[in-house]
């Protein structure tokens, strides 16, 4: 059996792999690389925490059987490997690779679900440099699919998160070419997209937007 | 633009990373990492090239816009960071995870795709011992989110592919917990599952099953 905290979160410590012990003690070096791995993404130290924010609000979806939905593992090049005897592999070298997808995908009642959670300390809009070409290409691939597409953006200075789906934000994208704008304006987002306040448990529910979109787009997407 | 070889791989190499320079000068390093993951999961060396084949089969659906299919990377610990400057952080320290997933997952006009690719080189049955609990539990819960899964069955020593729905995979699973049989039959299957034979491009036509899987199964995934 498997305790929970009241918000949902596991009991077991998730980022202690029970496989690598030896990797279990040394957790502020771990630390240090995904500080790294946020600086590089600019998100600062808060993109860590709505990270851990939405892997836990997938957890709890998938302990409760709502949705299976994983975060992508970062996909890393390796050059050079260790193989002590009687111990695990050690990889001695190795680089982050840019990802050619989103980090998030998964299924919820038959729809496949695919989106990406950015976050900006900005108030009054959201910047477009937070989205890559090859997501946005990504998302134009798995929309002609009938996939589910969408982005949660985090505005962390105001404390508030919108599902925008991504036919939206590809539209203003688009328009951000020709136009030079540099960032989706919070009134756009505040319109167009939903708003998903935060809970206890899930912490980013998610699923009540992806629901209340459904609705929105009835029709659009039976006979699948 | 893209060019492809006949048999739909792309031009550029797949492989060497274009973002990681040094990286690409030290490919047989890197080829020895690989050759351990495939030792680690008692594939051989076919064993990565079934994992090639498919990747470049999920190029060619993804480059004609027919479906948005993709491996997950290989989730990896990591322990330990150096940040050079002028150059890209190098990972010193890291470790091989147990995924918790399958290896594939994606979208395909409207329907989930989640699948794992196996191979044996048995000739008269696949040995269950290829399939793991985590993995077995990842299905189950896919296909109660009514998602398509799937196993990709590649006999090395008979050059045959087969296509197997988890449900029925799962079904002889479970019989197998009880009866201790350690292998499914060929014969079975043959009659449950779809053959898939082999072409030029894509190299594993795999959607061609899913097809027939789907059109077997008309009306039990309508209403999505």
């Amino acid at each position: 059996m498997v305790f929970n905290y009241p918000d949902g979160r596991s009991y077991l410590n998730p980022t202690v792999s029970k496989n690598t012990h030896s990797v279990a003690k040394k957790q502020p070096s771990q630390t240090a690389a995904e500080k790294k791995t946020v600086a590089k993404n600019s998100f600062g130290n808060r993109g860590m925490r709505l990270e851990e924010a939405i892997n836990e609000s997938n957890r709890y979806y998938l302990d409760r059987r709502l949705a299976v939905v994983h975060k992508k593992p970062t996909p890393i090049q390796i050059v050079n490997v260790d193989y002590p005897k009687r111990s695990a592999a050690v990889i001695k070298e190795a680089y982050f690779k840019e990802a050619s997808t989103t980090d998030y995908n998964g299924v919820y009642k038959g729809f496949y679900l695919d989106f990406e959670a950015k976050e900006t300390k900005n108030k009054a809009s959201f910047p477009f440099k937070n989205f890559h070409d090859h997501q946005i290409r990504h998302m134009e691939a798995c929309l002609d699919q009938r996939g589910i597409c969408f982005v949660l953006l985090w505005f962390s200075s105001l404390e508030r998160c919108f599902f925008l789906d991504s036919r939206t934000l590809i539209h203003y994208w688009q328009q951000q070419k020709n136009s030079g704008k540099k960032s989706l304006p919070l009134a756009v987002i505040e319109k167009e997209g939903i708003e998903i306040p935060r809970k206890i448990a899930p912490r980013i529910p998610y699923l009540d937007a992806v629901d209340r979109y459904l609705k929105s787009k009835e029709g659009l997407f039976d006979g699948q």
